[in-house]
């Protein structure tokens, strides 16, 4: 794109037609667009032109052009048509292309999107406002300046697959041109293919679905149907956990920060144990406590991705068959490949051999559509009642044409081998390194934990990295948490590990 | 395309072409689509020929063409295209046609679709058989055997402006290939986009947003933000009054049925009043038991839409004034036009005239898409801390660019003033029906609530309403209840009050 004998003759016009079909909104070809403001043009600028050049007084023309608008304003057709006249009479081919591109991804700049944000979000979280992501292909991820960078977050674990995706585009765009919502309590053809599909990647007998939006909500019914299916509401969770924000999901969380400015601290339902240990679990459901245990088989945002031991997780599942109550793994986070170990183990369940009572599902296999789902077998599932839950939102055709086409996807992809391939290659790299500010690491398929020695300097190393392309925003006290898409490739781990020796080397 | 005449000569091919197309699955161009089934095949056979013509020779030379499949078996592309070869030696061109369309827009049989729905589902919602819708435009329906009705449930209100959203189509298709989800702690320009539009559409003042999934979702959010800035976990809920399913939202929700099978019958936060009595509401907030209160200002779901007096939903906002209480009104389903009576009434707060200080908004404004969010204002959106909650999903690229063309659409349809009309409408035309098993009825802009004497009679009218190409499902005790998407014709309302007093006649 940036070659120049491209633009050369008959290429003029269909240069013009890129920069005017950026500056100036098309509503039936870009519905999702706003219009493009004087700002977003200056910001342009200032990215692809020489520092040295006169950018002023090209400014002030393109400013005078469309009439003197302030900053933020939506410029009219007419002063977004004039604004490119300017550019395209000013500009190179080069430069014209570049700009085009730049303000297609965004018609907004930087600067109004982070003031937006700040001033329009309920601060409950962090903002991040580091970078401004506008596209993503593959486990990369571009922001509104041009820069690149490797994606180490998925959101999550949401966007697996990448940022991206074609086939779900299409996809969508011809289910909502047919049916683009239906609740969840009617029938419909995209839950009918997708329920064909899916059944034979589940653990053995989970295949009683109750479809619902998010994981914390997903959480927040397997509890529910917990409860009513042992008539009991006791349930044990463990330190170190975390299974969303819901009333019922914080309320089996156990950072106390999580519940306590609501009042949720002091649950008498909820039972906290230790991790890894089997005898106070056993103890509870003895003292008939509790009917139902709640946990991740690899705990990952609070404790740092650290997984339950072998002995452990066949524990829980021994116990709660001996004293008849439900067990229930959260694998929101850890399911659809992310933690696999080898070929066929779509969840942490397949790679510990077990098979919990009730399953969470969420995150990725809506390829980025939010879709989540309890899952369980015939026997739980039967002594439920109509009346007891519903939703709108849960399992639309949408959300199951987005479901079918990524768990394909996972398929055609093979992800399961290719998850703990590119998870040897993290730990062979990763072993090589030597430093007095890394502890260690574990890397639980591309779940990958890297320990260093204070919180302070994670934030620094990912600071640095950050510099040398490797976006990384998840940790947990002194351990920084890299979870890339499940796509990413041999060449790009090579390029996160080096970017993080390097960041070490700069502390 | 039932005209004979457009298929004579060269339309031959584009026959052939459309049958194959549908038949023969193409994961490029359908990435959403599943294999044809000879169920389906034989299904649509008997839908569109003459039932004394010898089906079942023409199955059985398409059974056998496609080598004796199961009926459920997915069609290899060479059985597929068998099967299209006898189908086109055998039938008219007009009969090609309709089971090119009938196929495209389903390729598995309504009794598969059926089977798999009732083996999977975890049946915590009664399952809605009664049709398999295919595909919408506007306020109609069509199903998987080509029959037509006008929708009144618009999937509880969350399909508003109908069933299909071409625009939306193509604003989704643009987005998932640029970038397809962001977590709701970062910035995005969709959301941008999004902010710089909404804002005036909202009650003065709320202005401030925390993006997330479902209706449930959100109120369970508003409830824990209401709690963590009062500080005081208390709420007063009232009879009557359905807000969701998550353990938060289900807990201040009236009916016992829905909270005792999980133990949230006895919570010690909620105190449930009676609905449009300010005493006992103002006895709560001076003895210190709760000092937020949450209410729709017109009950739906569990009370059959019934209206807040003027005198209460003021009352309620100056007792909150007075006990320095946190009113919270969910308008997850009388938001965005819903229950407008006039210009401008795009909320049930713009109809009362009070603003409160949190709302909940959601199904309709994503045109389809789950997102919802909770609204405040400046200052309690000011005492809320980065780690009291967090959202994967909640208001990404995705859920924002359909919030965006879905909100466009209705002020471009200048839906509150739509929507008073159609009211009137139905308000004129129902007072015409004289019947014994009509008791009266209440249109709160397009909630429309029908009284009649008994719940056996709305399901038989329900049910003869159908036969009559009106379909609806929902209903409280005697009352039917009916939500057509705003987008519904005069001609439309004509139909369906026809239908009704034809089904009251049948009685």
């Amino acid at each position: 794109m940036n070659d120049i004998s491209a633009f050369t003759g008959g290429d003029v016009k269909s240069l013009q037609h890129s920069l005017l079909e950026a500056m100036v909104l098309d509503p039936l070809k870009h519905p999702e667009r706003s219009a493009t403001t004087l700002a977003r043009v200056v910001e342009v600028l200032g990215i692809i032109m020489d520092p040295h050049s006169d950018i002023d007084s090209l400014v002030a023309r393109c400013r005078k052009a469309a009439g003197n608008p302030a900053p933020f304003d939506a410029l009219s057709v007419g002063a977004a048509t004039a604004v490119a006249s300017v550019l395209l009479s000013s500009l190179s081919p080069e430069q014209i292309a570049l700009a085009s591109d730049f303000i297609m991804e965004s018609e907004l700049s930087t600067g109004e999107v982070v003031e937006l944000h700040r001033k329009f979000k309920i601060p409950v979280s962090h903002l991040e406002d580091d970078m401004l992501p506008v596209n993503g292909e593959g486990a990369r991820i571009q922001d509104s300046r041009g820069r690149v960078y490797i994606d180490l977050d998925s959101n999550y674990s949401a966007t697996n697959l990448g940022n991206c995706n074609n086939a779900i585009a299409l996809g969508l765009y011809n289910q909502a041109r047919l049916l683009i919502s239906q609740k969840e309590d009617r029938i419909q053809v995209a839950r009918a293919r997708f329920l064909k599909e899916i059944t034979p990647m589940m653990p053995r007998g989970l295949n009683r679905f109750y479809w619902q939006n998010s994981g914390g909500e997903a959480v927040d019914k397997a509890l529910k149907i917990a409860k009513a299916h042992t008539g009991h509401t006791g349930v044990v969770a463990f330190q170190g956990g975390f299974h969303g924000r819901t009333h019922g999901a914080v309320a089996v969380t156990c950072n106390e920060s999580y519940r306590k400015p609501f009042g949720l601290h002091e649950e008498s339902w909820v039972h906290f144990a230790p991790f890894n240990e089997l005898e106070p679990v056993e103890e509870l459901l003895k003292e008939g406590k509790a009917r139902s245990v709640i946990l991740e088989l690899i705990q990952g945002e609070e404790a740092g991705m650290r997984p339950a031991t072998e002995e452990f997780a066949r524990g829980i599942r021994e116990l709660c068959n001996e004293y008849d109550a439900v067990m229930i793994t959260d694998e929101v986070q850890t399911g659809f490949a992310r933690v696999s170990g080898g070929k066929g183990q779509w969840f942490a369940c397949h790679r510990y051999g077990i098979v919990p009572d009730i399953m969470t599902i969420g995150k990725s296999f809506g390829g980025g559509y939010p879709v989540t789902a309890v899952v369980t077998g015939e026997k739980i599932s039967s002594s439920m009642k109509a009346g007891y839950d519903g939703s709108t939102f849960g399992g639309t055709p949408m959300a199951m044409v987005s479901a079918l086409i990524a768990t394909r996807q996972m398929r055609a992809l093979d992800l399961t081998v290719r998850v703990s391939e590119m998870s040897r290659l993290f730990a062979e790299k990763l072993a090589e390194i030597d430093s007095p500010h890394f502890r260690g690491f574990r890397a639980l398929g591309l779940m990958v934990a890297l320990d260093m020695d204070s919180p302070e300097n994670v934030k620094k190393a990912q600071e640095e990295m950050m510099k040398g392309g490797a976006h990384s925003s998840l940790s947990t006290g002194s351990t920084m948490r890299l979870m890339p898409p499940l796509v990413i490739t041999p060449a790009e781990v090579d390029h996160v590990v080096n970017a993080f020796r390097q960041a070490l080397n700069s502390l």
